[in-house]
């Protein structure tokens, strides 16, 4: 499909503005060197090409063949192409799953065509695809109209062709070379995940730019994200449907199934992927990763000649989460020589001084790329960096410390006409004109580079869990849950006096101590529950007590006894669950237990199994987290069991399977000592 | 200053490229029509003027002056220009408060100068300003190299001489006219709010943008953006040091104050500012913002040839919280017949159909302005903007529906090169490549149109208030603020039992009872609060415990009584306070109590007096508003109350004068029927 020697095109069209006739004029204007054969039952030759009245007379079996034909022509043409032999079609008839359910039905047949004969499909319903340096453009796009793709190593992979297209567009209007572009459409075969997949293994690209509006496959989206980050290639990705309005606009665009914003958010932190909230955000980061430089542990650099812009970069780089620490005392005091008024902490200002004597603003800058040890600088010169008379003096200055170190990012933001601009990337440098932007992309190289040295462990197998036939009640679920090791509050169902003392022994006091029965289920409405029992006599008095009020109060309930419980005081209520999201499976959830959660939305997510280190980081990521680490003085909460319990859950989620569809252990109170879960509850579907 | 007849340039240099030779060569090219007089004891001429040996000798009074001679020079300069009767002086020189505490002498000796003889200053340590219509260019930046100002209606106030520079150089590469420009440098006299005064009344500047590190003058400051707001004229704001990074860069760049950034916010907010996180948002708003079309209760439409886009948007709106309400049924309808795959709820997808028939495009836009009412539009036609194919097509079926609706604001979200663009723009549209920057811009523009049509009410009168000479205790704390109308807990001292009984009688049940004695700091600790008293009986049991308590564990304690005190139950816990902001005087700010304010920050602050429509505006911004509100089956709070609270201790502070350092009342409990504080602290300055 994408590397095809040899191209038929169904529904080819003389005129090379149809959509059966770009393809064709793309193609032989671009050199595609092996046989492009259109199929075209009215004509002798399209385009000056010899056309063939159907695809079984076509001289040659081809790799790939574009289908341009409307409604069943193009079910027809797929059987006749899998028929010959040939190994992909792009398919660009609509008319299918994107209409409605006999569209969906068509599509489904499209499918089966092309599984029948080991045929792999794009589309239906595609606007094509792209391989530049073959020439190859299977593909009805305009765009091409305002340029060709540039040389470069930047793969598109988009679900929409329209904002595929435009990515491509103005990719090449920011100077970004795009080899690869491709378009799914209503992805009944191939799918994101599979372009991704396969840009992660392919020469052409380094780095991959996507466009999502809902991910059909978890899995293999996964693995595709895996086999990138394993190929150190930055996925950067426009994930539309953030929003309750975005994602209604994007079910009655597409079909798409649309999960919880938030697990998607951190499917893609989890697996490295830069996700742009703009256009032009994802076209800085793709620009910036052009240059294949992804330094862990990064730290910026600004030099500038206004101590404004210094300070406004200062506030991007603390929103965008890259530090900016400062330069060392020494090079301040060098620099303090060379110039007397200069402020050289980070940012290093070196004033209006530099223009008198520009080769301050090279002395400036390799002193932070070699004292400073910055991995990222931005220089802000604004409209020197487009001004004749100082242009080529601040490049040359700049150009030497460049060469230097060619293992740093360079970032120039400068006012320049886009013929500047390109003297200055000719030079080696990157140019982006607003200095947040810059900011914005350098913070990215850093998450990329953190990603691919840091790749998580390979996950432990999980062992299976057998689920009951049916949900389990609490104290089921409670037992269910503590054997998969989440801590419990210690409790023991009591059929007798002498069976509640002896608990009340083996667990320790203060003690709870509540009615058992199954026909009262609001034991606190009858007064059966007692709080604070502080020692045997206590608990001796709360048993009668309790089966007291229960003959008082509920007379005829049968009753079994009392449930006996460790009281936990004084923790943070904390609250754990799993979820099957419908994509991506089990996704476990922490939070701070009430009103954190359903108020603030405080809340962090991962797929399951999460592994310790992860569970941790999604603990700390809680806006609430001092709470448990001794804010107010309180004492610190014991994290590492909370940490050992979100573990324990997710383990018990990814091994039951998608029988599972949600447990929650609700709160687990969380105190120096240890966690302990005091509810819990297990669905389970029928 | 700003509209001179004759200038006199002191250290007027012969070479046009010295920062006294900038100026002179600038307005000799723009055509600056009075005496311009160079200043020069060496040279008979400088760039073929005739040059004075000195101020005295000048054969004019010049209205302004530059002064670009160093150190001591400058002040006997401005002394001799306000001698001679010269109104204004523009300060070059540098080495004055922005070195330390001998050049703010300097410059206090500077100022000196000026005001003995009424003259005005702007700088020192400034890079000028222009007026482009006058051709008056007392500036010494080296951005006109590049280009001149165009015509149009944006001025620049800029406290940072490079950055304002820039914004100007980055203005004219957008194509927006800026007849002004004003850089403040160390603001010794004229500063940033009387810049932008100055623009709210003058005929030159329709939008203000302006650039700030730390204001100095609070109320000029918002005496400035009344006027701004009552002329109908947008402010944008690039306010830096928004982080702690950026505070502390901020700090070390200029002797800014620097209050706390929150405050920052409310205040321009409250004042219809808007500002912009990054410079290409500054520029984005002011650009949408020369149309000077400012709807209130402003919606957006989107019309698009990509659905993935117009997901894109939606998210985009949603977080810009702009309003993209659905097109009616009927208009649904007709567009469905026009467009059979059409999606015309809003994002209006027009599909590619329209690549075939132009004029189902017009014919959706048109409906939109008229049916959907939007009276923002934006159109995402990416590569078509500026394909030759098909712009031509494309932009004569807009321009039909753009100038029937004259009053709607149009933007493009198109990729041009830049000639294509200004095709467009000459023909009235607005164009803006990334449809996400689009759609924050014209979010700003609904904002400034509900400033402007809902402008805040003169605020009250604010009766004095007097403080007592010293910080009174809690209970005059108290005392004080509920006199000043902040609602207590009912509680009373009491010296006896009867008057204990007679308290619970007046106050009502449930009570708690407190020990009353100035010995014992930490009542709780001797047993000394007893909580949930229900009846008489219980109030005279507690009275004759808590006695009997402090005899034994607290003896020798001098003892007053008993304080009786309503005990409120079940009640959101909020806390109240104002503080002493450095720049704006006495600040009121709202939260829930306890980790809600301390871990999560959710707080909001308004300049005192805040009034009731703001008050409530404060507590319903805060996130967690919904715990007041009914959240999770709770009763809903009082929140008349509390907004009522939140007033009277407003008027109290802004009363007080700057005596008062803070005043707290935490926590202020708000049940379903009331407001009750059971603390107060009030600092005062000794």
């Amino acid at each position: 499909m994408l590397r095809p020697k040899a191209v038929a095109v169904i529904g080819a069209s003389d005129d090379p503005v149809r959509i059966g006739g770009r393809p064709i004029a793309y193609m032989k204007t671009r050199g595609f060197a092996g046989p492009l054969m259109p199929v075209n039952p009215n004509r002798p030759t399209v385009q000056g090409l010899p056309a063939f009245p159907s695809i079984a007379a076509l001289p040659t079996t081809p790799d790939a063949a574009i289908v341009a034909i409307p409604g069943e022509g193009a079910i027809q043409a797929v059987e006749d192409l899998g028929a010959r032999g040939c190994g992909a079609a792009i398919v660009f008839t609509a008319g299918f799953a994107e209409v409605g359910e006999a569209g969906a039905a068509m599509q489904a047949r499209l499918v089966a065509a092309a599984r029948r004969h080991g045929m792999r499909l794009m589309g239906p319903n595609c606007l094509g695809l792209f391989n530049a340096a073959l020439g190859y453009y299977p593909i009805f796009s305009a765009s091409f109209e305002a340029g060709w793709p540039l040389p470069g190593a930047v793969g598109i992979a988009s679900q929409s062709g329209a904002y595929g297209s435009h990515l491509f567009a103005a990719a090449r209007d920011r100077g970004i070379g795009t080899p690869v572009l491709v378009t799914t459409g209503n992805e009944a075969d191939t799918n994101l995940a599979d372009i991704i997949g396969w840009m992660a293994e392919s020469e052409e690209v380094a780095v991959i730019a996507a466009y999502a509006e809902g991910i059909k496959d978890g899995p293999r989206f996964i693995a595709a994200l895996e086999a990138a980050r394993a190929a150190r290639k930055p996925v950067v990705m426009m994930k539309v449907g953030r929003s309750a309005l975005g994602q209604a606009a994007a079910q009655s665009h597409t079909a798409s199934i649309a999960g919880d914003d938030r697990v998607m958010d951190a499917i893609l932190s989890e697996y490295g992927v830069h996700r742009a909230r703009t256009t032009e955000e994802l076209l800085d980061v793709c620009y910036v990763a052009q240059k294949r430089i992804y330094p862990a542990g990064n730290t910026l650099g600004v030099v500038t000649i206004s101590g404004g812009a210094g300070v406004l970069m200062s506030d991007a780089a603390e929103a965008a989460g890259l530090p900016m620490p400062p330069m060392p005392q020494h090079a301040q005091d060098a620099l303090r020589k060379l110039v007397p008024f200069a402020s050289p902490l980070n940012p290093v200002d070196c004033t209006a001084q530099a223009f008198n004597d520009m080769s301050v603003i090279g002395s400036f800058a390799e002193s932070m790329v070699t004292d400073g040890g910055y991995q990222s600088v931005i220089a802000f010169f604004t409209a020197w960096g487009g001004t004749p008379s100082m242009a080529p003096r601040l490049r040359a200055e700049l150009k030497k410390v460049l060469d230097r170190h060619p293992d740093r990012l360079f970032v120039l933001s400068i006012l320049a006409n886009t013929d500047r601009v390109r003297e200055w990337e000719a030079d080696g440098f990157l140019c982006i004109e607003d200095p947040s932007r810059a900011v914005v992309a350098l913070a990215a190289m850093g998450r990329f580079g953190d990603s691919f040295s840091n790749p998580p462990p390979a996950p432990d197998t999980v062992a299976p869990v057998t689920l009951p036939a049916t949900a389990p009640n609490e104290a089921e679920a409670k037992r269910i849950l503590a054997e998969a090791g989440v801590p419990m509050v210690p409790e023991a169902a009591c059929a007798t006096l002498e069976e509640t003392l002896a608990a009340g022994r083996r667990i320790g006091f203060p003690l709870v101590a509540k009615i058992l029965s199954p026909d009262i289920l609001h034991k606190s409405e009858i007064g059966g529950v007692i709080l604070n029992i502080a020692d045997e006599a206590g608990l001796r008095e709360a048993h009668a007590t309790l089966l007291a009020r229960a003959a008082e109060r509920a007379p005829g309930a049968r009753i079994d006894g009392v449930l006996v419980a460790k009281q936990v005081t004084g923790g943070v209520e904390m609250a754990l669950g799993v979820v099957r999201d419908p994509v991506f499976g089990p996704v476990a959830m922490v939070g701070l237990g009430g009103v954190f959660i359903e108020v603030f939305k405080d809340v962090a997510f991962a797929r399951c199994p999460v592994d310790p280190a992860r569970a941790e980081a999604m603990i700390r990521s809680l806006k609430g987290f001092p709470l448990l680490d001794g804010a107010r003085g309180r004492p610190k909460a014991d994290v590492a069991a909370l940490t050992q319990a979100l573990v324990a859950l997710s383990r018990f989620a990814a091994g039951a399977g998608p029988r599972l569809l949600s447990a929650e252990v609700n709160p687990l109170l969380v105190t120096q000592d240890g966690a302990f879960a005091a509810d819990a509850v297990i669905e389970i579907e029928a």
